[in-house]
């Protein structure tokens, strides 16, 4: 299961099949079993339909057969309608008989428990070499040509406009919302594809198809769980690199939807913290709420970027664009006044209003709603070098004639390459369509503009690369020769003075320090390191020593050897085991603590996660965390999420720290992380003192575990 | 503008008026000067109808007349259609024909600028006695009463049913806006205001005035900003008390959006956290999306409440069900599995899975869509004493036949008094419109049913009293004795020593200090208190001492003499003013430090702030604010408040913080801000330690400024 993505040259017959067969196909096509036949006809498949039922002669005109093997082909595509049990047996014709790809709508099989865990087994024995969709699906829907293969009651509606958004689904049911819904806004769909189980293709799968899917430009993905999570990020970053992208929205946030995604289509939900660096690093964008998952790719496919953050709004309603500037205000963008220019084009629209023209939202219920008026303040705005983008807000004035607002929207676009974005303020289905439908993103929630703002911004580029490329070709050089630097290193948790060697190793330097066997060394090791220094035991064995009284900070040297008799005393009243000596180090102040560490996640892995000392990460959970490989850019911005990143730059007239160095020590520690690859269980850096500009990082205490 | 709310008696002439007069008015029903002649017809308005234009003979069929002098009655409401310089005589007129009061839709008044606001001062004194609704306002729409006075487009929708929510915004858009959802979601108004400028009639009055109409079970306010703030409180309470809900969304949150609610209707917004805190001390459930503004005053009209947080899901598609159980864990409520009697009836619904009964959210897709199924399945979750609500999910196998849902729920109902919410997964409004007919909140948003689920949560009792009833006067005795104290303490900022002082006379204890003149003095007062000690400079006019060099901390009594030196020395060279002298004060450990603030909100008055010491109000923000007066339950819920509140309970092994202490000094620090009252202008004990479990709090330093 964690093998490269199937052939295109499958999917394609899938997708687009030149004969189907129909298992279980019902006269009935008010039955869900009587759907497929129906909605191949009415949607105007062109290739062969082959009915099989034992029970039927004909079925919508079209000679029914009574099994697999009495079709006059070998069909493309098999639709199996069968309940779980017989199911079985249609896969296994269907495979006989040369089929590319069977669809089994059934449900009952691992999102089932043990049993159906069995029967899906024994499913994917029974289709050999044929590529299955499914089980538990609804099936899939290409409308670019026409093609449906999916007894989605959603697909009762009459109209069903194409367009260039595809959509790959775990949840039929959901596949289904996101059709009606896009149906209701005018939203058309290239393919939409519901993968169920998965127990052979996957969401990965029909995403790396969709790639080279010249139909598609944007693509949803609805995700409960990853089955192939490297091979995801693999593909994830190619459509990144192409620049066609990927709008992702995955349950599994909470506990409760963990839970439940898992006894749905029983995919292994993994710790949703990791999804969003996972999505980050991969160049994927994330939907937050269910509608942005519509909403997102409605504005991408449109086709305009923003170059930054500065909006504005024009306005029929003064109330909604109150509404429209606080929801981006809240997003976090950028309202500002029109610049002078600007400014004098839209008084000359106004005249009995001069404040107006210097104020944005842009507000134009005194002049009415005229389309030449209109029309001018929109293009005063578009070719404002002040703004990156417009919103213009259509209220209730505008139901009565929405081709005026349309009209005028159109004629605009062309003279700038700006996003044009429209907020319809009454319930008005009606204009929605209208305007999306002539590629005019429309929304009907003020708050889907911050969601779909934020994703027309500049993103990054991305190489197009296998996990990391340049960077991870560079990163494997280095660690090639580090590997073998820590071939020999002995499994088990390593002692503190072993963990920061192995850190320095790797570019992380330690605070200075001796390894010492006894108290007369320790003093000894004090009067060179400092007029005060800092004492702890060390072992292996002792993860948490300070707990157990195993460490003095700012002890003279003349009381470095009562303070290790006291640690020793300490240990054994708590039954501790003996420790290997003692750690004598430089007392370094000064300096803002930080934690750098290494976790497993179990479905992708290595993750740094970067922290504040003390509070800072575990009272207000404010660590950034990314997964291997970590390159400059990224490490960078680790900093940067962080809330407390203040600290770093001089909190309180403090002197500003070496954030250069706590940049290399993060790249220093992931090297690590690779280099050291499987046997590295756990690793940690705390605190890592970063001390002011110039001075560089230490290691002030650390531990490392390999198996 | 900060008197009592007006009478009722004059509203009820306004909302429910017996005549009215339409001035301006078109015979064109296709403009907005036809519109409101036509809207008071079609609705069955059953009093007089007068249109007042001196170009037109009969419009609508009705008698017009050319003034408002030739009317055959004073009218109870003359409708203002002319333009802002016309409006002028048309409200003197109504005023002088004894019209009980007028509406004015024109804009161009205070939200235009200085010229606007003299126009708006000329309409409030030709109006004199008569009450004024708007300038700037839609109108209003009475649908309890079927009298519509309005020019709102929306309201070109055919079917307006009547309901039992009340809306009062200051937007006239958005109140269409609100309109037209509610139709096309089934939700039912009873009134709707739209109160423009408030150049006389507020929010607040109308407000008010709803409380007392029976055809109103829950009020939705969308609020730009509050004329009368103190009387918002006190009206808001009553409702609370009374159990009428207030639901209200507030625009401003940003300082964008601030800034448009200022130019849209001239409002003050006033600091989005002060309103947070107000909202919840008056029991105001704060709508947090604008569809909040529409869905909770659906769940809450269905008159059922929640008496915890374990919410069960029904549902015919896995993947709407993950979706909801994700929205609804994400938003804090819990979803355990069925208790075994629950389960047990579940399981024989569905022989075929027993898996199925022990999980939640209940899946019946497999045994399909029977209304037998459905009714057995929700009875067993209604009746079970696991569950606190019930989401029931509709799939699209519903939308053939959405009654099938509806019945099943209606049927069901009537066993429990629990809430039952529906989410209808596909785009499918007249399935949702069915379902709120018949009573039942349905939601076709999943992120909808967070807040929904919240504001049907139990709220905490409201006794019916002004600003803070039996508290409040218990409080108030013990400040008038206070007041005494405090009355003859001079103006302006206090040195540290007399701050503590007066926080001390209020209940909250210092740290044990002398105030000494010189280092002789200093060093005498350290050694009696204590092995090492805190010194600090003494100073009215020094705010920030330790920016200066006048604190050191843990100084042995030998060194005090000294370190007095040095800190004079160092204030001279900062060319500081001369201090007043030192204070020397004991070293307490152990605690943990918080600040306990006292701000002016320019709206709201007095703001009790508390938050953590050390970064965490600073970088995290982590604060709890509320405006006076506190009593002990909201004292302790500002301590939960704080994601840092773990610290007081023993973090990390330390000993738990004497909390009633805390509580006591909020009290204390609160009951010192009433009686000072007026004269406070800032005050803050900053830091408060803390101390371990029954030692109580110490204040280690603050500052008193007042005027």
């Amino acid at each position: 299961m964690t093998g490269q993505t199937v052939g295109n040259v499958v999917i394609e017959r899938l997708i687009r099949p030149r004969s189907v067969a129909v298992i279980g196909a019902s006269a009935d096509a008010s039955r869900t079993t009587g759907r497929p036949v129906g909605y191949l006809q009415k949607h105007g498949f062109a290739g062969a339909i082959y009915p099989v039922n034992p029970r039927a002669r004909e079925i919508a005109s079209l000679t029914c057969y009574p099994d697999v093997r009495s079709l006059p082909e070998a069909p493309d595509v098999g639709i199996v309608l069968l309940g779980a049990e017989r199911a079985l047996d249609a896969v296994r014709d269907l495979a006989e008989r040369g089929a590319a790809a069977a669809i089994v709508l059934a449900g009952g099989y691992e999102e089932a428990g043990e049993e159906g865990t069995r029967r899906q087994q024994a499913l994917r024995e029974a289709a050999r070499g044929m590529r299955l969709l499914g089980p538990n699906t609804i099936g899939l829907v290409n409308l670019s040509d026409a093609i449906v293969l999916s007894a989605s009651g959603a697909l009762e509606i009459g109209d069903l406009p194409a367009g260039r958004i595809s959509v790959v689904s775990q949840s039929g049911g959901i596949l289904g919302s996101l059709l009606s819904r896009g149906a209701d806004r005018g939203i058309g769909f290239a393919k939409l594809v519901s993968t169920g189980n998965e127990a052979d293709l996957d969401s990965t799968d029909f995403i790396a198809y969709l790639l080279d899917d010249e139909a598609t430009s944007v693509i949803a993905v609805y995700i409960e769980g990853l089955r192939r999570p490297d091979e995801f990020r693999r593909v994830a970053r190619q459509a990144a690199a192409r620049g066609k992208p990927i709008v992702a929205f995955k349950v599994g946030r909470s506990a409760s939807g963990a839970r439940a995604a898992v006894s749905h289509t029983g995919a292994l939900a993994g710790a949703d913290r990791v999804y969003d660096a996972m999505f980050r690093q991969c160049g994927v964008i994330r939907a937050r709420s269910f509608a942005d998952l519509l909403d997102i790719p409605a504005a991408l496919e449109a086709g305009r970027r923003a170059r930054g953050r500065r909006v504005a709004i024009l306005t029929s309603t003064g109330g909604a664009g109150t509404l429209v500037a606080d929801t981006c205000g809240l997003a976090g963008f950028e309202l500002p006044a029109p610049d002078p220019a600007a400014a004098v084009r839209l008084a000359d629209l106004q005249p009995g209003d001069a404040a107006a023209a210097s104020r944005n939202p842009v507000d134009v219920t005194l002049a009415g709603l005229r389309p030449d008026l209109l029309r001018s303040a929109m293009s005063a705005l578009l070719e404002s070098p002040g703004y990156d983008c417009v919103v213009v807000i259509v209220g209730s004035s505008a139901l009565a004639d929405p081709n005026l607002v349309a009209d005028a929207v159109v004629a605009c676009q062309g003279g700038s390459d700006k996003p044009l974005l429209t907020y319809v303020s009454p319930h008005a289905p009606h204009v929605v369509r209208l305007l999306n439908r002539q590629g005019i993103p429309a929304f009907a929630t003020p708050e889907s503009l911050g969601g779909v703002l934020e994703a027309l911004q500049p993103r990054p580029a991305f190489p197009d690369q296998t996990a990391g490329g340049a960077h991870a070709a560079e990163a494997g050089q280095r660690s090639d020769a580090l590997r073998l630097v820590v071939a020999d290193l002995p499994a088990g948790p390593m002692n503190e003075a072993d963990s920061k060697a192995l850190f320095a190793r790797f570019g992380v330097p330690a605070v200075r320090e001796e390894t010492v066997r006894n108290g007369d060394e320790a003093e000894a090791a004090a009067r060179r390191l400092g007029p005060r220094v800092v004492v702890k035991i060390l072992s292996r064995r002792i993860a948490h020593k300070s707990d157990l009284g195993g460490v003095e900070v700012g002890v003279a040297p003349d009381e470095v050897h009562e303070s290790c008799a006291r640690m020793l005393a300490r240990l054994r009243t708590a039954g501790a085991p003996e420790p290997e000596g003692f750690s004598v180090q430089e007392l370094v102040t000064g300096g803002v603590e930080m934690i750098l560490g290494l976790s497993r996640d179990p479905q992708f892995g290595p993750v740094v996660l970067l922290g504040m000392g003390g509070i800072a990460a575990e009272l207000f959970d404010d660590t950034a965390i990314r997964l291997l490989p970590v390159d400059r850019a990224e490490a960078e911005s680790m900093i940067r999420e962080l809330r407390s990143a203040e600290l770093l730059s001089g909190f309180r007239g403090a002197r500003p720290c070496d954030v250069g160095a706590l940049v290399d020590a993060i790249l220093a520690f992931a090297a690590m992380a690779e280099a050291l690859g499987d046997r590295l269980v756990e690793a940690e850096i705390n605190p890592l003192l970063v001390l002011p500009d110039r001075e560089g990082t230490r290691a002030a205490d650390g531990l490392v575990v390999l198996r």
